[in-house]
Order: C-alpha cells, then structure tokens, then sequence
C-alpha cells in the first residue's frame, strides 16, 4: 500500500497507444493491491522537438531523475529518416539512458508456450527456452555523436582532399565493462546459473579487454557456468538452440541487434518488455527506464493494430525492479499469460483460430483477468 | 578446355578436411569439362605461424597473387584462444582480404527444398527464399589491430589512469561504401532486382554517411527496388520473412553477424560457400577468394563429420566468378542437390529417414554424379 511517482514518456508512433494500456493495468493493479500510482506525463520524441526544441527538455529530465520509475513508449523510427534533420527522436532515449546513468538494460525473452505458433522457429527448438540479455547501454559505439562530443570518441562525417569520410569509435574501460558483467552474474544466480558472454575478440581490441574483464569477474561466481561466444556465432545458436542461453551479456550494439533477433522466439517484439537500470536509488528502491523493446511503428499507429503486452510487461518490470512489488509484477504476467492462453492476439500475432483484439480491447481483457 | 592455377590454403580444424573434397569435386570436372587445374597448395593459419613463423607468409601470399583463384578451407575459431598470442590465425584472413583487395565479399542462401526440415525455421517461412548478402569486407571497424596500426584508426587496449580502457575505430569513407553498393546493385540486376541496405543510421555517424551514398547510387539503377533497414531490424526480418530479401548489402561486421544468422535458413553453415572478390585481374577473369563461411570447429575435426559441401560450393563460386566456367559451376550445383534430394547428409544435417555419410563419403558421391 504504497505511494509512487512514475514519470509517463509516451513519445512517437505507437507509443502513446501502448502506453495508455500500460497504465491501464497499472490502475488496475493499484486497485487491487491498494496502491497509488502518480503519473508525471511528459513530452519525448517528436512531440517534444515539435513543442519544446529538444527530443527531451532538462525539464521532463528532471521530473524522470525525482520520479521512482520511467514509463517509456517509444521513439524515432520514421520513415523518411536519413540522418540528416538537426534534432532526432532518438536523442531522447540517449540522453536517458546517458544522463540517467542506466547502463544496464535486461531484455528477458520468455515464449509463452501458447504462443510457439506464432514464430517463425519451429516449436521443438522453442519449447524451454528462458533467456535474458544483458545489454550495456551507456558505452561502445553509441553516443559519440552527443553534443559536446566525447573527447577521442569521434563520431562525425569528415571532408577530405578524397571526398567525405565517416568514423565511429567503440571504447569502453574496465570499470564499464566489470560492472555490466556483474549485473549479469547476479542475474544468473537467480536464474539457471549459466552466463554467455558474447564479443568479437578475434577482431576487436575492446572485445579482448571485454574476455578479460569477463574471465576475472566469473572467478568470483564459481557457482556459475560461464562461456565466451563470438557474436556472429551467437547469431546463429540464438535461433539454432535456444534452449541452450540463459542469461547473455554484451555490448551495446551487439546487445541491439541479437535482442531483436530473440524477440522472434517470442513470436513477436510485440510481445517484449525491457528494464535499464543504474545505480541510482530511490526511496523505493532502484530507478528504472522501462520500454517495450519494439519501436515506434509508425505505419500501424493509430489503428489499434499495435500489440500493447510489451509495454504492460515492461510495466510489470517496473513494479519488481523499480518499486520491489513482485507479487504485483506476477500477477500482470499471469494476466497476460491467461489472455493469451484463452486464444485473444493481436494484429501481429494473428493466427487462424484466434480471436484477434484491437490494442485497447487486448488492455481491456487483460485488465479484466485482474 | 582451359589450364587453371589454384592455390589452395587448406589450414586449421576442419579446413582440410573440406578442401581436399573441394579439391576432389574439382578434379571431377577437370575430367568430365576437360579442364586440367594446377594446385599451389600453401600453409595458412596454425600450421603456418608453426612452421613460417607468420599465418600466412609473404612468399605465400604472392602465390595467391599469381594465382587465378584462392581456395580457402578455415583458420582459428581454436576454443582456448583469448586475444593474447602474438600472432593470431585470423590474421592470414585479414592479409588476404586486405593484401589483395577483396572488398566484396558474397553469401548466397538459398535453401535446398530438401532441406527444409532441417532449419530451426519453419518451412513454410523458408520456401522460396533465395538471398545474398553482399558484405563490405576491407573496411569499418576491422583491420584498426594490423601491424602496422592504420593512422587514424586506433584499436588497441590503453592503460589509463582508471584502468585499462579499450579503442575499436569504424571508418568508411564514401569510395569504399560507393564500389561495394555498386556490387550490390549489379548483382540485384541478375537476380530478383531488389537491394536491401543496412545500416544503423539512427546512431552512427559511418551509416549515416552509408546513406547517403547508398541514395546517390540507387538512382543510377531505377529499375532495382531499393531500400535501407537498420541492422536490428533487419536480424529479425532476416527469420521473420526471409523471402522478402534479394540482395542485402551492409558494412563488414553487419555482413559478419547477418550472415551466420542467415545460415540457419540454409539448415546448416556446413552448406554455405562465399567469393571474396576485387580487382585484381587475372588471364581468366577475375581473382577472388573462395572459402566456406564455417570456420575451422576444432571440437569435430579428424573426425568425418565436417560438411564438405560449404567447401565444393564455394569452388563452384571460384569457377564461375574467377574462371568463368558457369557450366561447369552449374553441374557442381546440380549434383549437390541430387544427392541430398536421394537424402544423403552429413553430421551437422542428421534427420530421421536420411542417410549420414562421413566426409569423403559425402564428396564422393557428389563426384560420382559428376
Ligand atoms: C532507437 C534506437 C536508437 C535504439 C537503440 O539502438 O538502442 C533501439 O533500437 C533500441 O534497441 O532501444
Ligand atoms: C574468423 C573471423 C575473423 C571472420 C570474420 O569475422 O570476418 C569470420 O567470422 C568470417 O565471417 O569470415
């Protein structure tokens, strides 16, 4: 029966939709276990550009900094981005992450054996299958390109005497790398005790100082199976046996795209939630940014199209990671799980004999379970 | 009725294994095609750094230089490997690709019919898919660890004052994205005139340069269809709709994950060959490299159970590309395919209802079809 603050960035595309019923389910959870949520809206993405200059202002940072957890919708994604406007969407989601300190972002991927139809692997590889990836949000390749850049960290198109030349760098340190690897291990340890550190050691300098760091971290977590992957590899044994991973870590761009490559396993992105989390506490625990790991969509916005379970489970993150209500976070899955199990689907995991639901209709039943 | 020069670079694990069938296929179409094909086979990898001091040595190299074609069986992938040898086996790779200039690098997949049921994809997501991946392969964030270093292109781990901290550097300048679009686009021409660009130009600065350059070369090929996915996308894509791709083109490392991944529509990376080409002319055409996209898996070497069909694949590649024998490269093709039609696999393909060879069992029923 506690008091909270949530900060709601609902943002582009889709976002919104999704969002509305995540909220929805947290309403209903705070009903029925006699809590008070406070949601604190703010604008992000294009929206924000559009009224107030920036993809997020300092403003809307701070009332995230002082909130006890992040809602996030989505951002970005348009489809006529080439790079080329002055402000871009995603800077929203990379001042976050940077500004919030949340380098750690675990993206769980869990198929609901009611829903192994609906991918596109065969259900004999998916049955069983139960990851996490530990994604580094704040290092490696990205944010380079943040104003004031980061000192020998270039990211920017050059002109030389050959014509334009373009260079990105990847660095990450020791300490960023050692503090990603223990988030990964302490997640093992609640878990199947198996952690799979993938890189790219026989071509990148940073993925050698990574295996290092990893070899000494793993010494202090004998309890845990540990092994190196090189990431092209892992693209292929995360659709090959997946049963085989139970928690992966990596960098962040290597992070990017295998996670949406899980998010097949699943059936659909639809369907997946993620939580960043720093070190920065709150009064009730850990503050968090909690987003489904799909985008904005912009060609099926506003069409009820959009699979709002994502964001309800990324809502359901919230609550364990953010506010320490697990029992609240369960009872959201079990919801979502019931749903599911009695044949409703959305517009992306439609099916023959399933009843398919508008995005707020999906909100509805699920509400309703609880 | 031609008289050829291969050389031939078996090296570690599996390497020789496959080679030596390549090698056999080879030798069946000498005498049915009336061929005669002379082998300059050189040490590559382990073997080499043993015996030569280098993973590939110079004099090495320079037979491949004069040669009409390279074919190549796998270095590294050794499981203890950590990053701290001094001469690492990849590096006979990189020479190559950036001794001669290899910038192109092709992946076809096509999955044999008959294959189907052994991807961990379903088949009804398989059928009619018929894919290259054309991969930059001389740029971005490889080669910055070359001795020499590459000015301007750090990779290495630096002591700070904070720990260690390690540099990768992504470079691409416009020429080099230009010529391997233009690959790309040449080859959509011959095929089902689609190029798929990708790249992750929400975030890099090097994919936003990709881009544009991309752009400006599409629009001198208005009769292909042509369109930019970012890599995270297109990993998912890749499973979820593999037959909505033609011609995917992208950055090195991009082209590295995408590809194994992709493999698995083919049922295994046992049956995927690749051409590294260039420039460089030869009396018959043009060199390239010729290697399957597996690597050396030492766990299964020696022992009969390695897939040689990734490697006489990619010596049909070398006789269409390098030597210009499409017949001949067609027959090669053909025969490959009544064999595993009649059910014949290797290890990696065991099903229930088929027949399991050893190694040289394997590429000796596809030269008696020949
Ligand atoms: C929108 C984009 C910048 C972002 C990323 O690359 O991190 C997204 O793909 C994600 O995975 O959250
Ligand atoms: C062995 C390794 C360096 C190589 C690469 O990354 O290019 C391999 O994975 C490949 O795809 O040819």
């Amino acid at each position: 029966m506690g008091n909270y603050t949530i900060a709601v960035l609902p943002g582009d595309g889709i976002g919104p939709e999704v969002t509305d019923e995540a909220i929805r389910i947290l309403d209903a959870v705070a009903s029925r276990f006699g809590h008070s949520f406070t949601y604190q809206k703010r604008l992000v993405g294009v929206a924000a550009i559009e009224a107030e200059g920036d993809a997020i202002s300092d403003a809307s940072l701070e009332v995230c900094q002082r909130s006890d957890a992040i809602l996030f919708g989505a951002v970005g994604g348009l489809p006529s981005y080439d790079g080329s406007h002055k402000v871009k969407p995603e800077q929203a989601l990379f001042k976050l992450r940077k500004g919030l300190q949340f380098f750690a972002n675990l993206r769980p991927v869990k198929p609901l054996n009611s829903l192994l139809s609906a991918s596109p692997i065969k259900a004999e590889v998916l049955r069983g299958a139960d990851l996490v990836v530990v994604r580094e949000l704040t290092g490696g390749l990205y944010y380079g390109h943040l104003e004031p850049p980061v000192p020998g960290k270039p990211s920017e198109i050059r002109q030389t005497e050959q014509g334009k030349s373009a260079i990105d760098t990847l660095l990450y340190s020791e300490a960023e790398i050692e503090r990603i690897l223990r988030v990964a291990f302490e997640a093992a340890r609640d878990r199947k005790k198996k952690v799979t550190s993938v890189d790219k050691a026989n071509v990148l300098s940073s993925s050698v100082l990574w295996r290092q760091v990893a070899n000494r971290v793993a010494a202090d977590y004998p309890d845990v199976t540990f092994e190196h992957m090189l990431v092209d590899a892992c693209a292929m044994h995360l659709i090959r046996k997946p049963t085989n991973f139970d928690v992966i870590v990596t960098e962040n761009l290597f992070g990017d795209i295998l996670t949406d490559e899980a998010s097949m396993l699943a059936g659909s992105m639809g369907m997946l939630p993620s939580a960043s989390l720093g070190t920065h506490e709150t009064a009730h625990g850990r503050l968090g940014l909690y987003e489904p790991i799909h985008g904005s969509a912009p060609d099926i916005a506003g069409q009820g199209k959009a699979n709002p379970i994502a964001a309800i489970l990324s809502a359901a993150m919230l609550l364990q990671y953010s506010l320490g209500l697990k029992s609240e976070a369960a009872a959201i899955e079990a919801a979502v799980e019931q749903v599911i199990q009695a044949g409703y689907r959305t517009e992306d995991l439609r099916e023959e004999e399933t009843k398919v639901l508008k995005t707020q209709e999906m909100g509805q039943k699920i509400a309703a379970v609880l």
